[in-house]
């Protein structure tokens, strides 16, 4: 009786699922591998022994939006912070759940966007991708036209692909929808490419970007780029306090010492290179050419492939389900030993056959 | 056009309002005025020490969870964590939002209920509270059962009127209405006073703590406490590293060392009946019994009274609008010394006229 108060389609809702294997080399969540710099760690340390805990958090982050308005050459009115680009993801689609809402995700992509989606009450049309992993802009707008979808989620790079998908289809879609056209680049820092230039004559795009690829994925901080006039309306739906104190304060002074960052960004871009070249050379093994910290590839037998690293003690993500990810695993890249550690692991696995 | 996509709720929505005004005495927000004990502040750094920044928190807070367990004398898969009771007021909002749906509150009450209401699709209805502030459970039910209303708010202590509502017409709301009937008790601690101990044998009821009113608004961490069968609905909507792991570290900590916190809460307390009988002693200031940690008072002339305070260095909330809180103000109890600041300052401005 009392569940029946709970909306059907979330009754139905399988939640995104965190695996809860415990390894010693963690290749499964897209983190950067790297913890920070002792000289960083004390700079962190000092700041947060300066916080008030029982003052409530500045609401409207002020001093953080600045310095993340300097790094990506934005005006702080053009930025709104999330709990995580979670929390954004969120609050775009409450914000449009009305009608009968829906929205647009290729397939395969990352999938809170489908969850929360679902959650909020969209219907969420899915588009699969063409044979290189690149969307399809006329089927998109397509589907956006027919079905009137409110919402478009681009993530770019892919995730779990890892690649980039064309700018010129990503503006394709941008200009020929009347949707919001939400461009997540999540994992924006190891390209180095960004659709950020292009907000300004683009009223219905939106942009996301997170620290938590970088080396801050226990600060939850998501950031969202859009025209100040949208925002103000997103914004109403973002709860008042929604950044904490620690979170602010951490962040800050990460992004005052962003050389660190920096540099580890550079030696994970550069193992990702190592760490498909190998994979390439492997029998049996097809990686996909990635801009983002982690590499899909197919095996013959993902599962089973999935144990065996797990027996020596590697978490990386299975992907196997029917259709295009059949037998697909996605590896994070990690230190250079951890990539050796599993790149062994899969050459020891080859021989004995996958 | 684009602006057109947001909900007209939404896009017609007054956001909640922090009040920016810098004073040295902040007595507007409902905090602790209490920083933490030196030695706690130690504790509390070491444990940030040994963070993993780059690594996603623990999405289920296993430790925090035991410790609150503890401290609610609740079984952990009774209790669900939100990133403040914000977070969770929008769950459950969210997650009832089907069909027309409605919310009922009492009025005056919490104003993030009916923000947060608006904003994820609810119409809501407001019950006026009687003569002592007390709930009318008959008019609550009459309105649930006429308009099917699918959540019921009841903030008690309530917020800004600071009185518990009687709990047998608390349970008459539980028992009688077919809504989920949230239970929020923010200022709890303050009471002494609970209806945890009636969750068991109510599947509809739901309560609502927090750790920001004693002293961690700066951690972000609202508990709610359910039916497990009711709790692993709501848990679908809950994004899945909803409290970073800054925050999950020093709350743990903390409730390793309650001692301090209870001591803390324990002189607010006794404040509290100091500046209540003083208020009350003052010429043209009405005082409303408070068993949270402020008190609502009514003056002549509320929006003056504001601006002399401020004036002085002391920021207190302004509640003036027509209706039951006509020339109402909020105070927050501070430090001994704080709460005298003010009390001074009333009446000084008293003498002069108010």
């Amino acid at each position: 009786m009392t569940l029946e108060l709970i909306k059907k389609e979330i009754r139905e809702l399988y939640p995104y699922k965190v695996d809860e294997t415990c390894c010693p080399i963690k290749l499964d969540a897209n983190e950067n591998p790297y913890s920070l710099p002792d000289e960083l760690k004390d700079k962190v340390g000092n700041a947060l022994s300066e916080i008030f805990l029982n003052r409530y958090p500045d609401p409207f982050a002020k001093e953080l939006k600045g310095l993340i308005s300097r790094r990506l050459s934005l005006p702080e009115e053009c930025l709104m912070l999330g709990n995580g680009s979670d929390e954004l993801i969120q609050i775009i689609l409450t914000a449009t759940s009305w009608g009968s809402p829906s929205v647009v995700v290729p397939s395969p992509t990352f999938s809170m966007y489908k969850i929360t989606g679902l959650a909020v009450g969209h219907r969420v049309l899915e588009i699969p991708l063409d044979e290189s992993f690149d969307i399809d802009p006329a089927a998109i707008i397509d589907a956006c036209r027919k079905e009137r979808a409110k919402v478009v989620f681009l993530s770019t790079p892919n995730n779990p692909t890892g690649n980039r998908f064309s700018d010129d289809k990503v503006l394709e879609v941008v200009k020929g929808s009347h949707a919001l056209v939400v461009v997540d680049e999540a994992y924006g820092d190891f390209s180095g490419k960004s659709l950020v230039p292009h907000l300004k004559e683009n009223m219905n795009l939106i942009i996301l970007r997170t620290l938590s690829k970088i080396g801050m994925a226990g600060l939850r901080l998501g950031i969202m780029a859009a025209n100040p006039a949208l925002l103000n309306e997103l914004d109403k739906v973002r709860l008042p306090y929604n950044i904490n104190s620690l979170s602010q304060t951490v962040a800050a002074v990460l992004l005052n010492n962003m050389d660190a960052i920096d540099g580890q960004i550079d030696a994970i871009i550069s193992e990702r290179e190592r760490v498909y070249k190998a994979l390439k050379g492997l029998d049996g093994v097809t990686p996909y050419p990635s801009e983002a910290n982690f590499i899909l590839f197919k095996v013959r037998d993902a599962d089973s492939l999935h144990k065996r690293l797990i027996e020596k003690g590697i978490l990386i993500k299975n992907l196997n389900r029917p259709g295009r990810l059949e037998n697909c695993m996605r590896v994070t890249v990690g230190t250079p030993a951890e990539n050796d550690a599993f790149l062994d692991a899969m050459k020891n696995i080859s021989k004995k056959g996958r």
